[in-house]
């Protein structure tokens, strides 16, 4: 089986939904086995996840309230590209946003699929050493406070299941072999 | 902070648009400065994701194409559950149509939400172990081929991040220490 083969035929895309943070394409294809069907995809924009250490070796974390899952929950700073922007300009935005984190070294770790059966969304993880805390400024939507846990703390909580938000456990576990040197 | 307190008011509640996979709902909120606003929630399924172990210590994994995304990639047995199903009954399921695999025994790891930004949708993570593979039973929107990787390479994989799917990387990492010890 090749990689470079793309298994499905487009024959016509149109926006059937959309609002300011996503919209829904639908695309009728035809299957591998040449059968008509159809395909909706969620598209949006990419996001990222950082994690923050300080030069203390604390996490910088977040305990935030969902709307989505009506749940509070632990996770890292994290948030969508905004028009314009790369991944790593998005990292130290979100960092700056949600903690009021300004790091000495932003290092790229890698990107992944959130939900890949019915979204394109992207996240790219990073991890911001040297993170120097200040003010943060959150948006009316986002109800979190921010606490500083050590290294070891937040990886048992990432390893035991504690951290709700899968994007953020998959990067903690990421960052887990740089971290354990630190 | 309580962790009770849910910190929106919801005010209304409607179906703005739903296909057969998941349906997005717009309720009209009070943020928690009482300010009205609106929130969509993709609302989807619950859905597992199962590692696969056999006796001969490998991990069946899957080689699919996603549409969605326009890419090849490593992924492990997955899939919503459908009506009536509790998770352990979808992920028998899931493991037998992808991998052709029955379990001798199957062990709940937790749950994480995939995007709690945008989507209600619950992933359940399921070792699988004793795991004998037979036929599959793929779906005509479903390109994958099987491969058996030993555990060290799959986890290897995962930590490189040459696992593009988030939910499977996170699955096999929240297993590596049970993994381990195999």
């Amino acid at each position: 089986m090749s990689t470079k083969k793309r298994p499905f035929r487009t024959l016509s895309s149109r926006v059937v939904w959309s609002c300011p943070w996503y919209q829904v394409r639908q695309d009728e294809i035809l299957t591998p086995d040449g059968k008509p069907g159809v395909y909706n995809v969620i598209e949006k924009t990419d996001a990222v996840w950082i994690v923050p250490i300080t030069p203390q070796r604390q996490i910088a974390m977040i305990y935030q309230f969902r709307y989505t899952v009506d749940e509070w929950g632990w996770e890292i700073p994290a948030g969508s590209l905004k028009p314009g922007q790369t991944a790593a300009e998005a990292a130290r935005d979100e960092l700056l946003e949600e903690v009021g984190g300004v790091a000495e070294q932003l290092d790229y770790i890698g990107r992944f699929f959130l939900a890949n059966g019915i979204c394109n969304e992207v996240g790219h993880i990073f991890l911001a050493t040297g993170v120097q805390l200040g003010p943060t400024h959150h948006e009316a939507a986002e109800v979190m406070s921010v606490h500083l846990k050590p290294i070891s703390e937040a990886l048992e909580m990432a390893r035991a299941g504690q951290i709700s938000d899968g994007p953020s456990a998959l990067a903690l576990l990421l960052c887990a072999d740089r971290l354990s040197t630190m």
